[in-house]
């Protein structure tokens, strides 16, 4: 804990919001956590055999007692609570909980909730306060709501594999579940909308979103120009990095190191670096002669060390960066200052080491220490509080 | 507009939120366009000579009247208020605006805002209930708070360029400006649930946002691995898509086209496509001999084309998908039928076409047909309206 934390006078934004989490992987979690870190409680409600399917999903074969770190990381601070779902007894219990929560988010397969009993029309009646939070892949009606909704495959269908890479690459996808992920972030910016518009109405609402709608949002500013113009931006064939920005955008390698140089005006470059050649290129080509002009650019670099162009850049001005592993920046003070990591205390007495909320409010960070529960490790207490009839375990 | 939308009757979650955008370019002005489109009234606040920066910066060379095509696609749904904020007269001006706000956001270099008599302790004198939202490169102190907070010098710093592109590629940035992107949409995050807890007690609160701590939580599973092993995960040398996950994960070129594969087990992969060598590996061997396996599988698929693997594939319900560009997309009914396009009317007769909000609430997708404002459109009408005195224009 900080010491802006550390008396425990914060008093979180959420607090006091029920979220019901029937959700697996990683979209409806990740948003179940960032509510989590708001202030709100979160109980996973999880299948009594297996869980949420993440809890058995390994990533580079990392675990952390029987489940997968991954879902130690997704799902820290939150409750478990399990049921079966198909035992009608069970169920009931379940509609009594959502009697007394605040929100529901799920991320089963459309139309699988209403099967079950548990969908918006259906729960609407039990609680006409819930904010009910669906995830789809690609929404819940149309020709492709059947379509597996996984990230890579949602990604290859949005065109954002021509984003990244370079022109004469492959189609390269984002390396990090950014569907899942921007997803998840959009369905917080929903329900916290909603139980804003439900404090103030009474009334609860349905709020959808899909991962195809999410990737399309994060392309606003790409799509906008194809819409216009009818062309389809391309990747530049010199270390690209936003095909829709002129020269010198990107990634240039030294001699040793790389280094990053955005937005810099040619001629100012130009003044700094002495690239031959380069003075017969003017700020009105930048687009129009894009690769030109960073090959020079690129070739001229690798004559020195990152660190000699970096001095020299920055003497300027100019907007230029080193390129940072993670060894690297963690090892520096800038980073330590922003105390971005926090430690999680498992129930099997081992710690790990996981990364915080970013959002500071107040200049509280928004820590938490609680890790991912096992399975089903609420389900009794909550019995209890609750005063679930019917369900005796 | 859609049918559900045409009656007027849908009354938006955040109608009655008077947000003061003091922004520019893309973090700020994209938290501020969700706001809007949330149903928050956004009032951007310029500066007289160029307003936002963002109004001259231009994408591939695209104009909409005299604004960068990128400006209209951000501030669509906004009012422009001019004020030079280093007039007394036109500061006092903002102070009163500022009363009757709920909130403000900027993304002002650390330390702008104060030396205006900005800073959160001024403002939170003259309105307590404010919720003052601030968005920085690298924080407002420490040893990066002066660092250039530009997009991709941040992903520089963060590690996040060796998650994509394979292994042997030079560190490759996400094509798209992923750091502006997450910070806006953190920061909405943010600034609703500030609301929630203002409205509850009756107190304003600093929010505050950094574009590297947006892109360290993005990595936050990686980098949560990385803590715990202390070893940087690896790219894959063979079609990486995610440098996490075991074989086959990533896209793969065949005779003509290209398939993303996502998580299927060896065994039905050999037992549809039938790869010669595959049957030597078995599923615990898909991160220990990620790479071979996988060259062995992108060997075999370039024998046909995607359209053969894809049906094979399906069949078996293993979760596979074609590429599409934006073309591609946008001919399919699938596409069409999730209404993602909305039409803009600007002030000089023109409509451009552009994305929409993702998140539907109760069906109603969140539609605005309002242009971007022209530089200090809305300045004398926000005058009269909140009975700002002393400033006759």
């Amino acid at each position: 804990m900080t010491e802006n934390n550390k008396k425990g006078t914060y008093n979180p934004p959420l607090k006091g919001v029920v979220v019901l989490e029937f959700c697996q992987y990683l979209s409806g979690p990740s948003a179940g956590l960032r509510l989590a870190d708001l202030g709100a409680r979160v109980i996973k409600i999880e299948n009594p055999n297996k869980g949420d399917l993440c809890r058995i999903l390994p990533i580079k074969n990392q675990w952390v007692g029987g489940d997968s770190l991954l879902f130690h990381t997704i799902n820290r601070n939150k409750e478990s609570y399990t049921a079966n779902l198909k035992s009608q007894e069970e169920l009931d219990g379940i509609k009594n909980l959502i009697k007394k929560a605040d929100v529901l988010i799920h991320n089963f397969r459309p139309g699988v909730m209403a099967k079950l009993g548990l969908g918006f029309d259906e729960v609407n009646k039990i609680n006409p306060r819930l904010v009910f939070a669906e995830i789809s892949g690609y929404g819940n009606s149309g020709p492709w709501a059947k379509k597996p909704g996984q990230d890579l495959l949602v990604q290859a269908m949005t065109g954002l594999m021509y984003a990244s890479g370079d022109k004469d690459n492959a189609p390269t996808p984002f390396g990090l579940a950014i569907g899942d992920i921007l997803c998840g972030l959009q369905m917080v910016q929903g329900i916290i909308a909603a139980l804003i518009y439900r404090n103030r109405s009474g009334k609860g609402v349905k709020i959808e979103l899909s991962l195809f709608e999410s990737l399309l949002d994060f392309q606003f500013e790409s799509l906008t120009t194809f819409f216009v113009s009818g062309k389809k931006p391309s990747r530049s064939a010199v270390n690209n990095a936003h095909p829709l920005l002129g020269a010198p955008y990107g990634i240039y390698e030294c001699l040793e190191g790389h280094i990053a140089i955005a937005m810099v005006p040619i001629e100012n470059l130009q003044e700094t670096i002495a690239c031959p050649g380069l003075d017969n290129y003017t700020q009105e080509m930048v687009f129009t002669h894009r690769d030109e002009i960073k090959a020079l650019i690129a070739d001229h670099l690798k004559s020195r060390k990152a660190d000699y162009w970096l001095t020299l850049l920055r003497e300027k001005g100019l907007w230029v960066m080193d390129l940072k592993d993670w060894k690297r920046m963690r090892a520096e003070e800038g980073y330590q200052k922003m105390q971005l990591e926090q430690d999680v205390n498992l129930d099997n007495g081992r710690t790990i080491t996981t990364t915080r909320c970013p959002i500071l409010i107040d200049k509280n960070r928004l820590l938490s220490s609680k890790s991912a529960p096992l399975l089903g490790k609420d389900t009794d207490r909550i019995k209890v509080e609750f005063k679930l009839k019917n369900l005796q375990s």
